[in-house]
């Protein structure tokens, strides 16, 4: 076939998938143009590529209908869920229809006794804590935005209490998945632990909607502790708070959240939110568990911060005084938008081994300083995983550039720490580039993985494998 | 081709793979009568099926070599640990090179700060942890054998102390794995978290040898906790053991150890082990923690054994008789094996929901009584996966016919329970006739990302998938 009339033939599927979702569904899909670049939403500098046509999908077998009529046709399908992930995932770079799973929001299901649920993929974790609240159950992971359960599970999303509570990767028991075929299959169990065969749903955590479409999604819940206290504490450099974290993980303190805020997030966090925080390093805690506990995992950091050369650690019990605490945490991201008004915010994670992480943030601040960017760094400091949000100023090709080259240079000195070049916010678009440096002949497993699962490569193409 | 010369092509195959193995390595290479059956070995009732022969690999680039000799011949290829796995995992049904990884045991590495290190897959986990003691940290999971890493690893092994510590799912960081094509490719990387693509890692962990042979894995590490205490609790029945593991779960006690022995398998201890527990379920459990955590913990959970109906809870914080204790729960095989001398023992293990716990070890208990096989039941209940001891006379017929009508009975009660027909063992080639009924559809996913990873089918052939 030749360019031509392959072209003319991926018009002519699209023509008709377009004319039969029309007539099929009615006002359940739109090619109206607001909906389309709305699809093609991206909470960041990525541009927005809209598909064709968006479907707003009831039930799996809806999305299965939906996904044979594409595979059909030839035409690609984008699943999408609240439009808040970071690296262009919801993007459309070759057409074809989104899936919009927003309605598919229901809670299906809950198990007490087993610490379990099960959630149709476009619930949002926000909606569930709130149905879940006469359980004495929650849903620990927490990734700042209040995004879909299905999209977090399919960006291997966490947070920042992932180390306590784990990622997407351990909170996820199975899935129901409609392949790139159509059909509809269910992975995992309610068993907490399985030795039956590949790890399917693992395989599909973090597969960016490449490898099937998330319908439902069974999660484990954690007991809502019976007691939570947190604080704040200062440090003189980056590194003294990291030695602290480090000693914190090793005496086995089961710390909840432990986030460092650098210097110039503190000073855009006390400019935001009317606080007023030492503009030095701070790391903020939280510890779950008893009254008793959290007494005793509060007394154990203080004396280890203390040994670091911390300051004096400010333990908070109140719940108001916690949460004015914790909301300067979550507004880390406005507050860094504000410190430069008309730009575009561009949010990057990594993520080192703890020991390399002192010495990994110092750099990053050296070079953004250098480099004249503003450039708050937050960090999910117990893993190892932080977030440089620049502000940067898109209308100037130079400040972009400036910025394209620090993604670079700063994922080269993830990767040279025996890192990642994403702890959180996944591939998408914006990270294809690097996956040859980080995964070397492992991308080739990963491409063989992808042809076998999605053969025609009509599944969110144009995200996580580069061509 | 015919029948005939594919036959005699395979085995031409084999005769160069041989030739060549025998030359190159000298007496690294045996084709042994004895060393072929020993790995053919299998700690369970399945029939010895010896390898053409057993390469003793030094090194990863040889493992590498070793497989391009196979596959350039279509010769099958099986990883070779301890041979203490239970289904038949290490068997060579379709002849093949047996690639025993015991000499490659070194501790490549330790990572203090970031809790980690990395071996190569002969290592067992008993000595890794003797190599550690130096550093304050210990590697947890315990599947009660001394296996090897590379073996726990490729089963998703788990054990005692899951509950707290997760499965080697949650355990591994990151593998270096020999390909079917010969390719040395390395997953994952120090880094706590990731979302950089297919989780590559998680696939190989539990493929069993049939995606791809490790060589090194990295492991999470945890500290050796302050203080270790830990106990056993009488109850008057299953049920009422089992709703106090959940609430103590419920509760968020962060216990290390919760298992179940019922009141055949204390009578076999109490015999074997000289001891005198009470004939009636026992919980033993073990907490970690600071001195006031764990007395808190024991507390908290005295509280709840009473509620559930359960007896005195005996605490015991001195390591010589928490030692005992927990020795008999370590011996517990043996003396179920003692219970019938001369016959073979047929370990078999289900988990479920942990609700579902008490009516399926209840309903398991009344089936093997009915059938009369003497059969003590052991589990890791805070997982809600449990183990059957079978004692069952192999050379009687009809006793064998009566045990696997038993294996598919309490197989079918599981999965009606949604569960899983393995916990820990894995499947190997016990469970294969299982897969289709616990996976559906899921199965031809499975089909299709082995074909992708190893087109020839050479890699530990006759393994996970039914044919």
């Amino acid at each position: 076939m030749s360019g031509k009339e392959s072209a003319e033939r991926a018009g002519a599927g699209r023509e008709a998938v377009i004319g039969a979702l029309a007539q099929r569904y009615h006002n359940r899909f739109s090619t109206g143009q607001a909906i389309r670049e709305q699809h093609g939403h991206t909470a960041s500098w990525h541009k927005n590529q809209p598909p064709d046509g968006v479907f707003f999908a009831e039930t799996t077998e809806e999305v299965s209908e939906v996904v044979k009529l594409c595979a059909a046709n030839d035409v690609p399908v984008i699943p999408f869920g609240v439009g808040s992930s970071l690296e262009g995932h919801v993007n459309a770079p070759m057409g074809g229809i989104s899936i919009d799973l927003g309605r598919m929001d229901r809670l299906i299901e809950v198990n007490e006794g087993d610490l379990d649920c099960r959630v149709e993929a476009g619930m949002t974790r926000k909606k569930l804590n709130e149905q879940l609240r006469d359980t004495g159950l929650f849903f620990p992971i927490d990734p700042g935005a209040d995004a879909s359960i299905g999209g977090m599970a399919a960006t291997r999303a966490s947070g920042t209490n992932a180390v306590r509570y784990g990622t997407m990767r351990d909170n996820v028991l199975g899935l129901t998945v409609v392949t790139a075929d159509g059909r509809i299959i269910r992975t995992g169990s309610r068993a907490r632990k399985s030795s039956a065969g590949y790890d399917l749903t693992r395989l599909m955590v973090g597969s960016e909607g490449t490898l099937g479409i998330m319908t439902e999604i069974a999660l484990k819940l954690s007991g809502i502790p019976e007691a939570i206290s947190g604080g704040v504490c200062p440090f003189p450099d980056v590194r003294s708070a990291c030695d602290a974290v480090i000693l914190t993980i090793q005496c086995g303190i089961p710390v909840a959240r432990i986030e460092l805020m650098d210097e110039v997030q503190v000073a855009a966090c006390n400019a935001y939110s009317k606080l007023d925080l030492p503009v030095t390093p701070l790391l903020f805690l939280e510890f779950h568990g008893t009254e008793a506990s959290v007494r005793e995992q509060s007394e154990l950091f203080s004396g280890i911060a203390t040994d670091c050369g911390g300051g004096e650690f400010r333990w908070e019990v109140e719940p108001e005084k916690r949460n004015k605490l914790w909301q300067a945490r979550h507004d880390a991201y406005w507050a860094a938008v504000q410190m430069r008004p008309g730009t575009q915010g561009l949010a990057t994670d990594v993520c080192v081994p703890i020991s390399n992480l002192a010495e990994c943030v110092a750099s990053t601040r050296a070079e953004i300083d250098r480099l004249g960017i503003p450039a708050p760094i937050v960090g999910h400091v117990g893993d190892g995983n932080f977030h440089v949000l620049a502000q940067v100023d898109t209308n100037d090709p130079t400040e972009v550039e400036k910025a394209e080259k620090f993604l670079a240079w700063l994922v080269d000195l993830a990767l040279s720490m025996d890192g990642t070049c994403t702890g959180e916010h996944g591939i998408g678009q914006g990270k294809m580039k690097y996956m040859k440096a980080e995964h070397g002949e492992g991308l080739d497993l990963m491409r063989s993985i992808k042809d076998a699962l999605d053969p025609q490569g009509i599944l969110n193409p144009g995200k996580v494998l580069p061509a």
